[in-house]
């Protein structure tokens, strides 16, 4: 006969693309957020931490329209057949939000949040489906000045989390002056807008492609190495030029890119208001003293997102690193935002113009270990061991004791049998000091000190001839314990 | 004909049951949290931040037997048919991470973590449906003083937050001393868990059903005031004396409280071993100088939840506060936890001892507003207005010269026509100060100081009298702005 059968145990994972974070992974976040909101503070932005679960509808794009509206979002359905979804970042809520309390905020809104969004993508290394995200946005000014101060303020917050002025630069960019480029080039107008996408997706596409890549997929279009062959927007020569044209219209300095800019959008409205637009934000930015070493106008910024309608934004790390392949590359993006003047519109009917940025935490955080400006482990804590059960009381007082001068202190709590599982706890939890103190020690009123940094160093050596004179474990009277912990942590 | 349908605009509101935190709910929640942390950091205790999706199956207690499993939590099925959910809680994650991580973690294991949780429930007045909770456990030791340190720590963890000591009480109880007074009053073996929960709940309303209500509910059953039957347990007389004296066992010090637990669990070992657990913590806090005034031994304690095997422990806030009725009445529990032994046992099959404490985080921050312990507004930023749009450059130099002296300032953003407005702006951002320099102002090499906390004294004052030597608008030279701002912040 069959045995009946037990339920199975559940397997201890996370989700796939789901990730734990330990130890220094969640303080080093939290001490660097926590510099980052307080420049955000000083420049008058208000925190706001909106719900984590919003509407499948207030989150828009992802319309209810199909079985199961997952696209991209975790979404699920209420009983009363509403549909929630977890957000997927924080622009989109912040437009709910400020349609929900326009009448009780300032206006214009200043707002900073982080914290963790969710995306439903194909998890991949390195690519999470829960991750941070620290923004900061203006809502209700249409002002060109609030798209310089928030430039002006990512390049305070990048220095205030510890990059260094010249090993980053914030490029500027305008989406007005990009669509002047296409009307130049002929691809204005409704029935236009498949050939705009292509244009857009292969100006982002530079990097990898080349000029001459680029140029094919404007024109006729481009054959891969594969084989495959992508359609080009059909643009002659003379509009691709055009395009190529602003590709390439970076000049040594901010006036001579805008002048350049303001030739190739000759006759285009919109284009010659983007350029207008970048002169205004160029021009407050220098007046403060925020010059080229910081942030710089570059034609080259597209910036994927569709909704944005003006000024764009991207700050980038300069640095080199090794990347996977160990190859040396730049860092790369850590930022980026824009303009966009239409979300909360989608509530309220209303034209509210609103500009922001969003900071990758994750990103800037592994900028800042692989520059050594946050250290990826911490000390442990002083480790005081138990050598006699029934003693707890006494060994308590002591890391009491510790506590109470600030150094951080724990009794060992496993089985204290086997002393040399206690060492090793000890060794796990990094600690700096182990604190020993057996039925021999009591009575004598000692207790004994095991400098375990010191211990490493010594057993890293071949020779004890540089230690000889600093014993790495001795005793003191017990009421010179903490006085000693103090000194060896050079507190 | 009929017009054609637009799409209906999407509601601006949180979907029922969550809400969005502004300004100060997110600030001082995050300056408590980081004092918590502090502690428990001292402690010993690891940061640790699980993802917040999880498998439904890690979960546990919610099995998708049911087409959605979404009974209390957010659950959705994935593509692959996995069913995903957030946390409801911090303890279930946990014992998944200790699952899936034990060979990397030291031994015993301390962690702390701080994050929202999220139940799907019925949402009402006060009651959301994500909400913070801030955890710290011990994993992997059945040692006593695991559950006495958690208890100690918590102690100084809400004194370090600002509750001062009289204004809290931590109580203790073990859940095997309320389950040798089962086996005492005949309740022991599998067929009596119906009655066992009966007493379990009776015992949780002693509060509001009063010694006759909980007797009643012991033995036959009681009749409610609409006529309602519940039925009772089945106690005999005796058998119900036990159980009633159990409640009221508590006495003057924690010794002669364990001595009449110690009475009432006679001939249960497992009643005699909680008795023994409950006077080892007693011991350990004793000599840690955790007396009465902060820490009691208290059986009236139960605590809800069903997995508890041991030590449970409470933290009550014994001030008074003013109800939704306008009644005073004792602010209440804020925190609490106990032993559960076998939760990681549900992945590996091998038990693993653990106990940890959860503090309720919004409440305790209401507790902190209720005591004045933290203020619940906060000083505005200063507010520079714009009389002359062209001189935007000029305003924000004068906003970066505050700043740079640490000050939060910001520009006034919006349309400048109407000054007014300006000025209401700053009243709205609680400004303490408005700075403004029009032309004529700007060709004088001065600006205009206006003192908005003078200007409403002054404005709520029936004469001037008082003021009249202190005007709350005045011109300084502009190179003596900063100076002068600072001497009325007082910095």
């Amino acid at each position: 006969m069959a045995k009946p059968k037990k339920t199975p145990r559940p397997k201890a994972q996370t989700p796939k693309g789901f990730r734990d974070y330990f130890g220094t992974d969640v303080t080093d976040r939290a001490d660097m957020l926590s510099k980052i909101a307080g420049v955000y503070h000083r420049y008058g932005f208000d925190a706001l931490e909106s719900s984590a679960v919003e509407t499948v509808e207030a989150l828009g794009k992802f319309l209810p329209d199909v079985d199961r509206p997952n696209e991209g979002v975790f979404a699920w359905q209420e009983e009363d057949g509403d549909w929630l979804a977890l957000r997927y970042d924080m622009t989109a809520p912040l437009a709910r939000v400020y349609a929900q309390h326009r009448n009780d905020l300032p206006n214009p809104y200043r707002r900073y949040t982080m914290g963790p969004v969710w995306r439903n993508e194909k998890p991949g290394p390195g690519r999470f489906r829960q991750f941070y995200q620290c923004d900061a946005d203006t809502v209700g000014t249409a002002s060109m000045a609030a798209d310089a101060e928030i430039c002006a303020m990512l390049s305070d917050t990048l220095e205030a989390v510890g990059i260094q002025r010249g090993d980053y630069v914030i490029r500027i960019n305008n989406r007005k002056v990009l669509n002047g480029v296409m009307e130049v080039a002929g691809l204005a107008g409704d029935d236009k807008e498949a050939e705009r996408g292509i244009v857009l997706r292969a100006i982002d596409k530079l990097d990898r492609l080349g000029q001459d890549g680029v140029r094919a997929l404007l024109s006729e279009g481009r054959k891969d190495e594969s084989g495959d062959f992508t359609k080009g927007a059909g643009l002659s020569e003379a509009d691709a030029d055009v395009v190529m044209g602003f590709m390439d219209a970076q000049r040594a300095t901010g006036p001579e890119t805008v002048a350049r800019l303001r030739e190739l959008v000759d006759g285009s409205d919109i284009g010659t208001k983007g350029v207008a637009e970048l002169e205004e934000i160029a021009a407050l930015l220098d007046a403060l003293g925020y010059g080229p070493d910081r942030i710089i106008i570059d034609p080259s910024v597209v910036r994927g997102l569709g909704y944005y309608t003006g000024p764009v934004y991207e700050a980038e790390l300069t640095f080199d690193v090794q990347n996977e392949k160990g190859q040396t590359v730049q860092f790369g993006s850590v930022a980026g935002g824009g303009r966009y003047d239409d979300l909360v519109k989608r509530f309220t009917g209303q034209e509210v113009p609103a500009t922001g940025v969003s900071i990758g935490v994750d990103r800037l955080l592994a900028a800042l270990r692989a520059t050594n400006r946050i250290g990826t482990t911490e000390q442990g804590p002083v480790v005081v061991t138990v050598m006699d059960r029934d003693r707890m009381a006494d060994y308590q007082a002591m890391v009491a004791e510790l506590r109470s001068a600030g150094i951080r202190a724990e009794v060992y709590l496993g089985n204290p049998k086997n002393f040399g599982n206690q060492l090793k706890y000890a060794d796990k939890r990094g600690s700096p000091i182990a604190i020993i103190e057996g039925g021999d020690e009591n009575e004598r009123g000692v207790v004994q000190i095991k400098d375990l940094i010191l211990g490493a160093k010594i057993a890293e050596t071949a020779t004890h001839e540089e230690w000889k004179d600093r014993p790495s474990q001795f005793e003191v009277p017990r009421d010179q314990m903490l006085a000693k912990v103090k000194e060896i942590l050079n507190q």
